[in-house]
């Protein structure tokens, strides 16, 4: 299955820069594993959580746990590599994005939710291993600032919402919707789009809300 | 129902409370509606998932999802307007605080949790979504350090315990702990009473729990 | 039954450290009781959500509950005796994780799960609970960075894992893993044992992930 390989590509992918983002805060040897765990297998956990979708994917399947803890002390091998090779991780992890977020859909499609929920269902697949990555990291959540990242889960749902509807053999509605998701998201890294941020002042010199 | 509109108010204000939080972290608009979300929808959903209540609510109702959204971005265009109103929307989160800690009895109860269990969901269901909105925005989270607000919570729980145990019609006893939880709140607000704080000096200069 | 009276050890040894913790980020009592029960109850928590084995501990049995509370307001009026008395406390805080990694293996054992997931179940008991004290107020999650702590909790499950495949007594399993894991983890501390860290440097000056 097409699906099962690349969902392999975009979980190695996800937990190597799981791995990097420990490495940046010098994490010891357990915090590269759970934060490249968590990376990869978070985003389908929150889903499956949130959907009552029992067992999860790595309880069932606890080779997945283990391929993710291999790529991420892999990952602390070659930082260097990695870092020079920036733009193959983008395209890697563009991968796992799409892929995550049509497995995302489909599951909550296969349980019966609305269309929206199958967008949303998506969408926490695809972006809520890296939210937790970057909290327990204590960065702050880069999907939440910039980057036509989030976007292009729901555009990619958007486009598979679309061709089930129509006669297309399923295998066909993923091919497409996998190539027009990641056309749209190489495009986005490449010309650097993003979407308007909302940006206010503070009203008072010192936010009340700031620790000190 | 009297409580669905109240419900309603509390999770629109939520969520106009979770975009200005946004706001200030110069977010996305993905930032903004997920934060929004989350703020007003996310006690809730924790709430379920410990006691193992299934579907959430906004998987089953996904309008409330879409209600949340557009009250984040509409939050978005008028900053100043909400900022200027501070007081009324302290009045509408103290409605969403009480609504929520209701309703999140009443569901504890209905599946024949034990009282405490009963406090305890109605507290989750309002304070929490507040917590995750500070925690992703990387803010300290407000509830943990002053204002009587969790305690409000707690309080309205108690007069709502007492009361079901009367001989009081039940929709009498949600307008009396309503109205009873409410005016606490206002008055903590008004009189700005806050609980007592724990504050214990660090013993050695540099806290070995401190990141450098 | 023995490990019952560890369990109970170790929250609340676990709901004190909790409570120092926030009284060290000067929250309110509020602060310090949800604290104090998201340390010594929340990897247990975590681990039936992922596992789906409800009800909850503290859900099914709300005296949990009641003693953590009691322990982390206990734990704010003796702040100094705490801290002067360090290695009791790290060595009752050692008490707990062992035994919540044998709770947590057991609870995995029983419903079925293979070993890889008895291990991780134990894992997530023993070490979640500090890991979101530590994200709540707001300090690096100390587990991710030094000590070996989630490592001891794996030898310690390792051991009780090859132990259940003899033809022991299952009494005599659970005390022979948790002395060796108690020994272990006090040998760490004694000797200030830690996992090695993996360290990149920054290729830009300014980390594009960093807040301002």
């Amino acid at each position: 299955m097409t699906l099962l390989i690349l969902y392999i590509i975009g979980i190695v992918s996800e937990a190597m820069t799981g791995s990097l983002s420990a490495g940046k805060r010098k994490m010891d040897w357990f915090g590269v594993i759970l934060i490249a765990s968590i990376t990869s297998l978070g985003g389908g956990t929150i889903r499956d959580i949130l959907l009552n979708h029992y067992p999860l994917t790595w309880v069932k399947h606890p080779y997945f746990l283990i391929l993710t803890c291999l790529a991420g002390i892999c990952a602390t091998q070659i930082p260097n590599w990695i870092t020079k090779n920036n733009k193959l991780f983008l395209t890697l992890d563009a991968i796992g994005l799409i892929t995550f977020t049509i497995i995302g859909f489909q599951i909550a499609l296969e349980i019966g939710c609305s269309p929206l929920i199958c967008i949303v269902s998506g969408l926490i697949t695809g972006v809520f291993g890296g939210l937790m990555r970057d909290i327990l990291t204590q960065n702050p959540p880069i999907v939440l600032y910039r980057e036509l990242y989030a976007s292009v889960s729901i555009l990619t749902s958007g486009i598979y919402l679309f061709l089930i509807n129509t006669k297309l053999n399923h295998d066909l509605v993923i091919i497409i919707s996998f190539f027009s998701g990641l056309i749209i998201r190489l495009l986005a890294i490449k010309f650097n789009l993003n979407l308007p941020t909302f940006s206010i002042k503070e009203i008072n010199g010192n936010s009340k809300f700031k620790d000190k």
